[in-house]
């Protein structure tokens, strides 16, 4: 192990800078931010960095790839829901670029650090698995004693060190074993690594550079530097109230958590079951957002409604699992994994949902990809469909290497090419996540074109397609579907730049006064002047770095497509197909030249 | 099971024609060869047909691919070495475009009964294992009755039933669970499944169709249409002088097989060994040419040295391998089998080999993507390096369909995937085959950019390199190396047009009376004036098709390199990396414009 030979010295209060890991040559070094990187953050950070400085046809588990992370330009401040982290790299799964954010508490701290990006380069020696802590006074690498620890393990092992106010970002199993599907958690406001950056297999690479846990020491006296302070704190206060005056956002969220429209989703008949074959679930009423309240609170105990994941979240959707005895299982399961393990698998069963999502969180793998290659099991025949039990146990094989485990843990893709299987919901290797393409076909548009692969917060269509909210577009129609993904990728995209939650979104769609106090908080933030059409822009800039990194890693128009039975099989009752053209969907990302926010 | 509809009724006898196969309707139906496919045969129609039927989006073991079989321009004729079955589809290796052909019966015979490709489309019900019987009569779809057996045990069967002049196309347990590394089996003079179009999975795509077997009833009477025989016979005559002239194709390939310069490319430190950690093995000389000749005669029985795989061969290198006792293990293991089960996995006993090569024509698997991923699983200590007993249990899991069965059968690439390695040597997710591309490098550039993926009959570059045939470029240089490699990438298409064995190639690079008499016979059989020129042009022809029908299917030039450790890893004593630049790979398969041959 080398040790760290940087220091940072006395920050500059006011400049957020980048910390450089060198993990080849234990090199740690802070540098001013370049000025090619200004004006981005979060997703538009590690995506710029992603483009500009890895090779694109570098092997993502290679020591070529760089794994990078970025809090979003509110990042750490009283912004509302601001400190989600991205987490970007060349994807193993999807072999393009990959931003994955989290929830939990290293975005925030990140930021309040004084660092708008963390780069990790290289790769340590094979075998000597290396921890990495970040304080306010400078940054070294260590070896690591969590080694074949789970993360809740290691995340317990690294407290009794560190204490209950420093948070961790940590690879399971999975990563260790670099499984294509397997992500990094992040420990939440309990110190719990429930929060996860789990698309997209970004777990793997950090396996791969032999790095198995991040130690970020938190500077609570240091404040982020706002040009206009009473602006912001205006503008911050308008932006709760307008996120707190929507039904979704200020009450639906907390009460119900991110299953709270399963059940309508369920009763139109969008909610893919059984391996998408069809579009809703007998037993669903099992696996609503409502039951999930009425249990955690009868069970009490440890159990917990409205709860924030991180400090500063007013929506609070992550409540605590408990099981019958009131002791906590995990976080409340959100609504991807509620639907994976639940109709997808079809498995009604509340408890078996929150123990496979606390198994996926402990393991460190996506629910979403995890739960593809368990319905592709079921249909093969490898396991049955509703038994929960076996899927478990499954699941559970992943920490040992086994070789079903490794090929679960390597997502759907993988584990359709495995089992020879032809109905396989993956865009770009990643697996297709709660909507049915066929019966909400803006959905579709998005999952087949976005740079990221099919992903559940790259945009929020069905919100158009299904909820009505901002500009509606009847989800069976075609026309239509591509300039109002194109907005709903934008949106998704500048929202992630910001490091504020996708969940906020719901508000933009419905209240300009969401969006406007955004945009004062950015001006106020950085002495910007900017107005909402360059958020707009952020967005579109985001895209299309990313689309042009994977042009040049080798994805083509080809690449942004549903998988043929979408196209060959009638869903629903209205018996639809995914029948958008080819032609549409390459006009979604098609921007022209922009100019550099 | 529909009946087939069709019957051909009399058979314009100077007419070669095509018959079509459609699985979904049961439809059997023979039709004239469309004129934009005239001229071709072998690789060059199957590409054709691939290219101008197949979606190129089509899932590959889904109903819109096609399985496309095609004598070569020059089959069933008496050319010397020339009864080659071109087998085509979209591959679910590469997902490009795959051309495989096999020495054997059944090219011959279905020349024979005036077909110059069989097309099969669409599929069968699942479920509902298929049989194909062509005859003069016609063709018919019967069940399968071989459901669950691998080859030997299969053809067996089917011979029981159609006696031992029928040859017989089949897939093993690897193809009925559609793993990607699935080969077709095809059988030899001895009507044993020893033959195989091996490469790209195709095994997968005729299981996707649920098609078992395929019966073909020689019609021993008819002749080859000519349309100047006696200028056939003669050109026909001097070819077999030529190849009988040559060292290689007269002598060294009857004597010692294909493996015949295996000591040769160890000596020169070019032979990959332990997973292309090293270019020369230690014990190569138990596996060489000389001990398989040596030990098949020492134990005579039902051993043979000089044996043809086809009717018409006079190189003869598929000798039969004879254990202790002197029973027939099976055919002499090939020289990329020998090296693939041998140095690469630093196994040293011949007879083992020849186990593994019986044991993967059994379970119809490709000894090379196999070989490639038991290579990985040795490096990454699931397997033993120089295990023999080891590997050959953990292939034999293939016909149980067992997780890591399952893992192998699908082949190098995605072997590495699953257990998260770094060092995979493969092109468009096929394995490398056994020239190391450090020390070889004009063999790297066609491994590199041919579209086929890394491929050993893509183009003897090799040839050129090391045996100092044809046009010698130095091995280690990085100029001319492009050059080199696409005159041999041309000349590999067109001999797989024709139906040639990729050997009758040593010959032609050294003796231009092969290459005459080669287009005098083609201008006799069809009645052209084609000029050696026209050779080139119908190489070059097959190799845009595939590279059209590829960049459609979403490969771009990204896909056209080799994996980053050759660039960064050193072999051999010279400590050579793989340097060859990427516009100097961009160029290799530029041709401009071409008149359709």
């Amino acid at each position: 192990m080398v040790a760290c030979l940087y220091h940072y010295g006395v920050p500059k209060a006011r400049m957020p800078e980048i910390l450089r890991v060198n993990l080849t040559t234990g090199v740690c070094a802070r540098e001013e931010l370049p000025s090619h990187y200004a004006g981005l953050g979060g997703r538009g950070l590690t995506s710029a960095i992603v483009a500009r400085e890895v090779d694109p046809l570098a092997n993502p588990i290679g020591p070529r790839n760089k794994l990078v992370f970025a809090p979003g330009l509110l990042g750490g401040t009283a912004c509302a829901s601001s400190g989600r982290l991205s987490v970007g790299a060349k994807s193993p799964l999807t072999l393009g670029v990959k931003e994955s954010n989290s929830g939990g508490q290293p975005g925030g701290h990140l930021a309040r650090l004084g660092l708008l990006a963390v780069i990790i380069e290289g790769a340590g020696e094979a075998g000597k698995w290396t921890q990495l802590e970040i304080s306010k006074s400078g940054a070294k690498l260590t070896p690591s004693l969590a080694v074949g620890l789970n993360n809740y393990a290691a995340v317990a092992l690294l407290r009794k060190t560190f204490g209950p106010k420093v948070s961790f970002i940590s690879i399971g199993r999975a990563g260790e074993l670099r499984l294509a599907a397997a992500s990094l958690a992040m420990t939440d406001m309990d110190g719990q690594p429930s929060r996860h950056a789990a698309r997209g297999g970004l777990g793997a690479v950090m396996g791969s550079k032999w790095l198995k846990t991040i130690v970020i020491q938190p500077d609570d006296r240091e404040k982020i530097p706002l040009a206009k302070p009473k602006v912001f704190q205006k503008a911050a206060k308008d932006f709760t109230q307008a996120l707190m005056a929507h039904p979704v956002c200020g009450q639906g969220l907390a009460e119900f958590g991110s299953a709270a429209m399963m059940s309508l989703f369920n009763e139109m008949g969008v909610l893919p079951t059984r391996n998408f074959a069809s579009g809703s679930f007998a037993n669903s009423e099992s696996l609503s957002g409502e039951t999930l309240n009425q249990l955690t609170k009868s069970r009490g105990g440890e159990g917990r409604v409205a709860k924030g994941c991180m400090t500063g979240c007013v929506m609070r959707c992550a409540g605590v699992f408990p099981d019958q005895d009131g002791e906590r299982v995990g976080k409340w399961p959100d609504f991807e994994t509620m639907w994976a393990f639940g109709p997808n698998a079809e498995i009604s069963d509340l408890d078996q949902v929150a123990l496979y999502d606390r198994l996926c969180d402990d393991l460190g793998v996506d629910t979403i990809d995890v739960g593809g290659a368990l319905a592709i099991l079921m249909e093969a025949g490898v396991l049955k469909f509703g038994d929960a039990k076996g899927a478990l146990a499954a699941v559970a094989k992943i920490a040992e290497g086994d070789p079903l485990g490794r090929i679960i843990g390597s997502g759907a893709a993988i584990c359709g090419k495995v089992y020879g299987a032809f109905r396989v919901a993956e865009v770009k290797g990643q697996a297709l996540p709660a909507f049915d393409p066929r019966s909400v076909k803006g959905q579709g548009v998005t999952f087949a074109t976005n740079p990221q692969g099919a992903d559940h917060t790259a945009g929020l269509s069905y919100a158009s397609n299904i909820l009505g909210l901002g500009k509606t577009v009847d989800p069976l129609a075609v026309g239509g579907q591509a300039e109002m993904s194109r907005q709903t990728q934008v949106l998704a995209a500048a929202v992630d730049a910001l490091g504020l939650c996708a969940f906020v979104s719901f508000a933009f769609f419905e209240n300009p006064k969401a969006v406007a106090a955004v945009v004062a908080m950015l001006n106020a933030r950085y002495d910007w002047e900017l107005t909402v059409k360059d958020l707009d822009l952020l967005g579109q800039k985001v895209l299309a770095l990313e689309t042009d990194f994977n042009r040049r890693a080798g994805l083509s128009a080809a690449s942004d497509r549903l998988p043929e039975f979408f196209q060959d099989e009638a869903v629903g009752p209205d018996k639809t197909t995914f029948d958008v053209s080819p032609e549409e969907l390459d006009k979604v990302l098609k921007f022209g030249d922009l100019e550099t926010p």
